[in-house]
């Protein structure tokens, strides 16, 4: 039996997986699109380096802290997790300040790494009904593929499902899918490629919410078990 | 022992996954294919936006979907499963009609993500001796890599086999590689990269079925068992 | 135990898998070439779409057939195998004639989808020291890889890891990386992108054989058991 | 149990294990770098050319000598291998001796391939804040991912692991990720696209041993065990 001592330890252990996992995702987002905008002039290559490199970076980082905390590096995940009743909503309070702290470090590591002062608001506002609905769409996705490979037991499918995934979904949704609070919040520290303005984060986010609710629901309807 | 009730449940629980995923499928197919118009002017930059999109999803969705219902999302694939005696007609009854209706959601919603009009009929006509040449090899090919990866025990190679065959087939059958019934009917409804004229559409079906017809005799060859 | 017709039979049914997949790799390798041409004028770009459809097909046609024949696609790897008493001498000689003869369908088959006369001889010479060099490191390399993931133990990574090296290949060294004797015969069948003139065969099959011995010596070094 | 003269041969064996495989990790980025350079005008195009190559190879190499060596290829993961107690510091002594010459070889294969003299010191300078900090950035990053997987009992996950880190880490780092010791005073030996000038190679090597020592810690507080 562990003593709640070491409750706390390994919660804590846990969360610090989120933090680094989650800053290693926004670094990779957002320096990749520092290095896209500087490489090439044709924006199809630029995005394509972007999704590349995101998903590279999402299957490693999955692989690497997966075991220990699930890899949610994502407040929606780890809000559905609970809800169906597979982390403690204790382990969510702990996940999601570790996330959003994490995905700003990693912005700032960005901006850094490529000789730019640590933080700079972004100026690349974001939104419409087309983006909008795109955020949504692109949530539930990615709801439906991390919980219907974990609850038809193949968790170790998972990174690289995630990973297809989201470089897929920087190309067919017309949002580049963000899908990811944390994410949006952290991606608001770059004036770059990647970066989208304060004043679209709530939208998004909101929108984040919603698919994640109707992603809940599309997986309970699909593994009810 | 499942009483009928149950078994119905069920039935439509796996219908339902096949709407889900090829929803998804074509949505990934279409929305790439207006991003990469959009992005870029390099034809060949844009194709391998449209095929790495679509192998990403594909991959996702079957590692999501593929223990509930087999991910076919293609019914030919449906109907191969069925004359090789490991789906019951009924199921087939059930899926195609879902993965109609989830191919016809997919591209309604690319067309929505992107700010255009819920539908607009495709007006690119495909054709020619050559490309129907290809839609045979195409779908042959589908029918021997799924149905080999499976009937040698492997089914959980499936997603990345097919991942990798349709990413390959985009561009070495000139016709961009339908393969799908389901699909290339979905895809007469978005006017734009990945479209296809109704008028084409009946041509290339009656291809598809050759193929699956061509590659079940093939794996039966191969894999008599 | 097997009577000498099922042994036959089942010798048969095994070229057959190596016709089969010879042929696949080959379109896609043409196949994707007259793409490529046809799509940009980028030739970087193009080349990403060959060595893409390149590794995407050997990953699938791999997956499909290894379990029935090893899916070797490929004289050299045959060759290897029996040396390493692991194959039949009698299983080579039904195995090279259906690599080339499928990797001549193949290519066949490629300029039939792209519209073109069935054959064309290619008029691309290719050659020099550095180009033979490098046949003789790409296909030491392809015997490292294939051979020193079975040697191990891990068959299932073989399709991973022979798509991987195939891919990197195309780029590393200068000639493209053929490695490979039945698909060099077959790229003389196409007067494309991909194909080779066949003045050009001997040395680069010359090369290939002496990649194979030393990479069959690396092999002993690496695993002697 | 094994008699001394056993076990300094099995020392030799993956001591040639990890020379090989360096050799084919440094002839790859080296190469595909050269590639890059002719056949596109493209900047990122090019860079997406020397990562997918790079990616691809090293895959394949993890895969070919990993279950013997560990294919480390790196010095800075043998001597954290050796912290970490997993690794004799005799092996240490046997192993970057092995890499260091493994990559100066895969460098003069990659000139002579390309019909350059054999050995060219490279005049590309590479440093800056920006560009250190990156470096030890990559190299927590490499360390956090490969003793991640290996920590946690996944090994097998080693090989797609690396390469989908390197691969992204290609474009989220400004200094393109060298992250490796040996790498980098091996690409000293070419004055080409992924060349390093000599002056630049002792900031670049320190900065990795310092990401190696970070890394070391972070893996140690994520995984005690």
């Amino acid at each position: 039996m562990l003593l709640t001592e070491d409750l706390t330890q390994d919660r804590m252990r846990r969360a610090f997986a989120e933090y680094v996992g989650t800053a290693f995702l926004v670094a990779a987002v957002v320096g990749s699109g520092i290095a896209a905008q500087r490489l090439t002039g044709d924006a199809g290559v630029a995005l394509l380096i972007n999704a590349f490199a995101t998903a590279g970076a999402l299957a490693a980082v999955i692989l690497a802290v997966g075991p220990l905390s699930g890899a949610h590096l994502n407040p929606v995940v780890s809000v559905v997790d609970a809800a169906f009743g597979d982390l403690a909503w204790r382990d969510v309070a702990a996940y999601v300040p570790a996330q959003l702290l994490g995905g700003c470090c990693g912005a700032v590591l960005a901006n850094l790494m490529y000789g730019r002062s640590a933080v700079s608001l972004s100026r690349h506002a974001r939104g419409g009904g087309g983006m909008l609905l795109a955020e949504v769409v692109a949530t539930v996705g990615l709801v439906v593929v991390v919980f219907g490979v974990v609850r038809s037991g193949r968790a170790a499918a998972a990174p690289f499902a995630v990973a297809g995934y989201i470089a897929a979904a920087y190309f067919f949704t017309s949002s580049t899918s963000f899908a990811n609070p944390a994410v949006t919040v952290a991606r608001m520290l770059s004036d770059t490629f990647a970066g989208i303005a304060p004043g679209s984060v709530a939208a998004f986010v909101g929108m984040q919410v919603v698919g994640g609710g109707v992603g809940w629901l599309t997986v309970r309807t699909l593994y009810p078990a």
